[in-house]
């Protein structure tokens, strides 16, 4: 008998569709080895290529200068850093101007490398910029939401080889956030605790579904996981905005997603994947109700027209045997 | 500069990314054509092997007695037609049993070919069935919601050849349908107007988003379209559920439809899409505030990182330029 699940918090449900059920083992994908060079000429995030890329922001630098992360405004933002904000509501016409923020951070100096294969220290770096970057952000007066993310293969919709992530922020609210951030707040109203505290603490008494566990953060798969291998990482500690992370708190996340992403790596065979930072609204950093995480997706299945139609999910894996088969996978 | 544009009826965002856009044109897909053969003796869907799939539950027959269409349970459901409602709400513990209906609906026995293909007569045949499955799955007491979809093509998260559609019915109405109704009705108490029908009648003023005109239906890329060509064909007179379309409409609708599916075929040859009705929530079949239609969704690009922790979709093309691109195309 399938079963249908809710998240708790988000209040997504999802049907874990035990008659196609499949084992973690069939998802490992089947990719071809592409000879990738570590430096690549054509490339404007590679060292000496700076010129072919827009001015950086932020450089993160090592002892003798050299970059470690560059941060460089996206040459085809979806979004305009210039402008003011316009608003125009007229019956069905209901338009802004698009200003906000869209920048790339590079994560590293090497074309061919992978976020899985770097140490803990140079993902430390790469966090340390994401926070940089996400503060210098927050101080926007026009932005009302930041969202950083990184996408991860084709099928995570980059063709782009050089490893690299994203920021972009935005001048207003989207329905679903204010929905997740409302949710939240009731829950808190209710109960007088974070959502997201209950769904950790319970999590770490259940077990099963619990991937990894770092000094300051816990990875696990979801209770209503909406896909195979679906995860999140997030702090032991309340706190509603990525922004107010410490630096010893940074250290031990760069440990934390080193490990889960080497366990992607290895036990799927480098899958694609997005990576999406889910932290406060701008001007909620502080509440009490909402609390930041990571959300990691490895795209393995499609969503078809009854997700689009209904907003459920369907998910042919248990969540529980994704986080056991991801616990078992050794690191070299 | 690009522009945030808001759907006044779903209150989704659309970032219309002019940095990136690109022309209708540029989306015309290069497919292989691939030899598929008119009847596969592997293929369920194929007359004369109705024997290796489930029983029917619905066939619509010619004079002399073969099926035009035929409905089966899906062989490997994502719900299940036995059981009863059982329900748990203990902490982040929260789950159904996954009661339910999953119904395939052949659309043809011919293998190889494509609704946009067929005749207008043999659509009316299809959505003809549409209404059959539909009203039969409302009766089901446990039913709350009825999904209606099609799945064309490898993007769009199908590999089966044979045309054929999918009906998933559930016993829960998730969040977004009941965001979308709240929305709807809180319009509607403010203005006494369907906000379905206000768009549909500014958009038929403003006409530059218009793709086809039929006596009862319209076809229209929605002022803040998601993606490039996403489409919305609604019916002219308020109607919150597609279970009471009528004879004459299903006639006009088939028209309509066959000349848009076709549009796209010619157009952008044969694109891999999504199609959806959206129809009531079972038991609100008849309100004032709700209005019911079909989205489709060609899988021309791909959802990312952004998309997924904002709600925003960002659209490389203009709707307006979208609709004039398929108003130009010639049927042959």
């Amino acid at each position: 008998m399938p079963e249908l699940r809710q998240n708790i918090a988000t209040k997504e449900w999802v049907i874990i569709s035990t008659e196609r059920a499949k084992r973690p083992e069939d998802f490992k994908t089947t990719k071809e080895k592409k000879e990738i060079p570590s430096w690549s000429e054509k490339c404007p995030f590679c060292p000496g290529n700076e010129k072919m890329a827009p001015l950086a922001t932020f450089e993160l630098k090592d002892e003798k200068g050299n970059w470690k992360t560059r941060c460089i405004p996206n040459k085809f933002p979806a979004v305009s850093m210039e402008g003011s904000l316009e608003r125009t509501v007229d019956g069905i016409i209901r338009k802004m101007s698009g200003v906000g923020i869209h920048e790339v951070i590079i994560e590293t100096p090497i074309h061919n490398t992978n976020l899985a294969l770097l140490s803990e220290h140079e993902v430390g770096g790469i966090i340390y910029t994401y926070r940089n970057r996400y503060l210098t952000a927050s101080k926007d007066e026009r932005i009302k939401i930041i969202i950083l993310f990184k996408n991860h293969g084709i099928a995570a919709g980059t063709s782009i080889e050089h490893p690299h992530s994203q920021l972009i922020a935005v001048p207003i609210v989207p329905h679903n956030i204010r929905f997740r951030n409302e949710e939240a707040l009731r829950y808190y109203d209710e109960t007088g605790e974070c959502v997201f505290c209950k769904m950790l603490n319970d999590e770490l008494k259940f077990k099963e579904r619990i991937v990894l566990e770092t000094g300051s953060f816990v990875c696990f798969v979801p209770y209503a996981g909406l896909s195979p291998f679906h995860m999140w990482i997030i702090p032991r500690k309340h706190n509603a905005s990525f922004g107010n992370i410490t630096d010893s708190e940074i250290s031990d996340l760069a440990k934390n997603l080193k490990i889960i992403l080497s366990k992607m790596y290895y036990g799927l065979n480098n899958p694609d994947y997005n990576l999406v930072f889910r932290s406060a609204a701008v001007g909620d950093e502080n509440e009490d109700y909402f609390h930041w995480y990571i959300a990691i997706v490895p795209r393995l299945i499609k969503q078809a027209g009854f997700e689009l139609g209904s907003g459920i999910y369907v998910n042919p894996t248990y969540p529980e045997e994704n986080a056991k088969f991801l616990r078992e996978i050794k690191i070299y």
